[in-house]
């Protein structure tokens, strides 16, 4: 893990795209536009990636190494070339929170001993979030191994005033697990145990700082899986995992945290340990209190350990990609799917005619099933093979004969099975060679779902490049892009606010899956009520009334 | 709906069963077993519902009207003899909230013309709880329409301190849904408009006041399937199964409400209508505050509008029943049955051989399989039925082979399915002809599930007829039950607090299913740690400052 830090600082980016975010007028809008025009140099590559990290690329299902190394990087300790947090968001505001004391440091190191972090280089990737974004300034990182010693950090650390960013595998998307001033980095890295598994039931309990691989591999010797699965698995702490409600490509199939995590145990910020480490499914004693822990972002607790539900581990995996001529096409041979697949059905995604072109045009890709407006891919996982390609063959046979879809082809083996992934994987890696882009992860409900993209796409006539359409459909989760010849007002004005409120008007949601951390907090009004984050504020007052749990995110007070 | 709540006041029960709850020291519980000793006359019969009655039983998968009407009914207006819970526990003193005034009725007439019930006759079944146990003594019942309604009554009721018990369909078997003493019975059923049906996502938004079966059946037109199912779905309101986030039997398959339900519209004790209505899968902007919601039985909330999840309907349901000659087995075969059966199976229930004697014996059920010390009844419901049934038939085969099982049968069409579900459903009430039940509906991990049962069947040799275990085990839920001769403080001394000392060593659960409501309110100790129970006390708080919403239930501020 440790290395992979290090190696982090390798990777060249130049952290404006998320300036945006806290401008207030016009004019400072402007001031912000031309600093992001003169950093990004005449550089297309650069400016291209600009926006696509506005908004937070979004995660692949591809090993992780990929996603973190997958950039060019060609000079050495580039980290430290990120902009500090504090400098590109001049307006904002460090917290009344002490600063880190000598005497603070010896308490640390006495209650740790050798496990706290110091060395500025050694810093320097625990201050800087996965996407080369945001960076802190901490001057300190502590890696307990117990949730007594962190009970001890956080009582001492209220005590004190001083304020703490909660930190598993820092490989989230808005910022949230990086200080953005020097609060105190409290790494769940050493708290890795894995503490019981019942084969019976399926439950898994284990420290918080588990990283989701490992415990994959450990339950899938019991013929177990875990219920989520992420790009950046083999980086990605459980903890992490639940604090950001972490979504994924099983949750079609699985559902989300808040009904497969069982148990949570948290501390809250003035040391109080929380102990919901439920492992049973069914309990109703009471408010459910680990729900709020889940997707909280480290703001009303630091979660120490987990407790979790892992199904059976599926025998056979089946993947089919379609060519479909409309939308409706697209939500009919989804219903059929939903219908004759039933149980199996583990992922359905889509992609339209622009996204195929961008794959084929810059990646080389083979358009699987010929030139179609719309593309489905639709993968099963069962306990019964033959079966499973019984029901696919049976699905396919249906919507081919009854014209929901035009053509289709079905993955023979698993190189085959990767390469029809690879034509969904991979649009973002080929939107980024079509111009600048700006990359927006929303979601929405079906009649509004596609309607956005023709509608956004009529918008940007004239403007944009192109406006694309692609996502997990089944989830109701759409990726929406826009390519431009370049980063410009004009164009970002004719995107935002609307697409913000066209969200907002269909009740949907401004992060889908990201959460809001830093770089989406300010935006929580358009799918939060102001009654409901009026709520929310007042529940941070009770769990952390001193607010130095992960202050600058999620929500202000 | 009316009819049935004027009808249950035929049914006579003495409600002294729930005394014990509050009994602080050996002479105030000698008193009072004394007096229900003088209750219980010398009819067993009733003796031996005080028990059963105590810990409330089990919801059946049978119609709720049988449920309601199972007992005798020989006098009409018998609601009126349930004793006021008032007068049941004279220590339990009244909160300092208003007497409802003539002003306040001509406010709530006002504001709800003709939908204000303050007829006594029409209250009384309001103001009973479903199992005849606790009554109030509600002057006034409110049935708004709308959530603007709602909102203006608890914005009234909070200024006036005028305390309220929301009501859905008053199935509850905790002492929940009715009033303790005077408080307005704030009811959801005429709020029971269908909002919407998404047929592509499944998603259903609807008020609170539907009734759970009219949801099934419309959403079965749609080829979904509600992802709940209880005994009293032809009564019970989505509202009240949110509130009280119900179990039930379909949850092995389709997971809790804390996954299923998407969004809840709910009313602040002041009014506030919190408005967490998504119809998304995925959505994290923030804290998901609709989690607190669900399972706070309406003390944080009046629940207003649901937005669900509903999962395709099956095709294909099979019943199979296995007998086996241990628990391990019983374990052992579930492991197996979630590896064969993996994705279709949707029941996985056991009993013991006492649980078996007792149906033979009193209800003449025939035994499917022969004697053995466990029987398993498995469940199987998917897309497609030649596949669900080769794969039960594979299991058999297996389990059969190897040993893990002894015996089985499988049914070959509905009415064989009925008689095999039979056994297990009419348990309880076989129990009820050996003597006087004590009943238990307890969650514990695998490893400490049956062993429960055999320790406290040494633990009351000599003293109890019996005792037996029964239930979910698939998703942990244990019914653990005990008869004697009669109703003593000898076997309850021996039952408890003993049962739940090993149940909260086991990090079980006291009550998996039934919530705490007000007769269980005072065990929570045995489930949550004090700081658990100190922040759901500063929740309740937040959101109910005078604490009108549903006072003297699930947690005491």
């Amino acid at each position: 893990m440790q290395s992979m830090f290090c190696n982090r600082c390798l990777r060249h980016r130049t952290c404006v795209s998320q300036v945006r975010v806290m401008y207030s007028s016009q004019s400072q809008k402007v001031q912000l536009m031309s600093r992001l025009r003169t950093q990004a140099t005449n550089t297309s590559n650069v400016r291209t990636q600009l926006l696509s990290l506005r908004m937070g690329c979004q995660q692949r299902r591809t090993n992780p190494i990929f996603l973190r190394f997958s950039s060019s990087s060609s000079s050495s300790s580039v980290s430290s070339k990120v902009r500090l947090t504090a400098e590109m968001y001049p307006g904002l505001k460090r917290g009344p929170y002490a600063v880190l004391s000598d005497a603070d440091a010896t308490f640390f190191e006495d209650l740790l001993p050798g496990r706290v972090i110091t060395c500025p280089s050694e810093l320097l990737g625990h201050n800087t979030d996965w996407m080369n974004i945001c960076r802190g300034s901490s001057q300190i990182m502590l890696k307990p191994k117990t949730t007594d010693e962190v009970s001890k950090i956080l009582a001492y650390c209220n005590e004190r005033r001083l304020a703490v960013v909660p930190q598993g595998g820092n490989t989230g998307l808005v910022g949230g697990s990086v200080p953005v001033f020097d609060e105190v980095i409290l790494s769940t890295a050493l708290m890795n145990n894995i503490i019981s598994l019942d084969k019976n039931s399926g439950v898994l309990v284990c420290q918080a700082g588990c990283i989701l691989e490992t415990l994959d591999n450990y339950v899938a010797e019991k013929d177990l899986i875990m219920p989520l699965d992420l790009g950046a698995k083999g980086s990605c702490h459980i903890g992490g995992n639940v604090a950001t409600n972490a979504g994924g490509i099983r949750l079609l199939k699985y559902g989300s945290l808040h009904g497969s995590v069982l148990g949570v145990e948290a501390v809250l910020a003035d040391g109080r340990v929380i102990d919901c480490l439920s492992s049973l499914r069914k309990d109703n004693t009471g408010y459910d209190m680990k729900q709020l822990f889940i997707g909280a972002e480290g703001t009303l607790g630091m979660i120490t350990a987990v407790s979790i539900l892992c199904p059976q581990r599926p025998k056979s995996v089946n993947v089919a990609f379609l060519g479909c001529s409309s939308f409706n096409q697209v939500l009919e041979t989804l219903k059929k799917t939903k219908t004759l697949l039933g149980e199996v059905l583990s992922a359905y995604e889509f992609l339209d005619h622009e996204c195929m072109h961008l794959v084929t045009k810059y990646l080389g890709l083979t358009n699987p099933v010929g030139d179609y407006p719309f593309y489905v891919l639709i993968e099963t996982s069962g306990s019964n093979e033959s079966h499973d390609q019984e029901k696919l063959n049976h699905l396919l046979d249906v919507v081919m004969t009854d014209g929901s879809v035009e053509n289709g082809t079905v993955a023979m083996d698993t190189t085959q099975m990767q390469s029809l992934w690879a034509v969904r994987e991979r649009i973002a890696e080929a939107l980024q060679h079509d111009g600048a882009v700006y990359k927006y992860d929303i979601s929405l409900p079906m009649d509004a779902y596609y309607k956005i993209v023709e509608d956004m796409r009529e918008r940007m006539k004239g403007v944009a490049i192109r406006v694309v359409g692609y996502g997990h459909v089944g989830d109701g989760n759409l990726h929406l892009n826009v390519t431009a010849p370049e980063l410009s007002i004009k164009v970002l004005d004719l995107i935002e606010p609307y697409l913000f409120e066209v969200t907002e008007k269909n009740r949907g949601s401004i992060s889908a899956e990201h959460g809001l951390g830093f770089k989406k907090k300010n935006f929580i009004g358009y799918s939060k009520k102001p009654e409901v984050v009026s709520l929310m504020k007042d529940l941070k007052k009770i769990f952390d009334p001193n607010g130095i749990l992960n202050p600058y995110k999620t929500i202000t007070v």
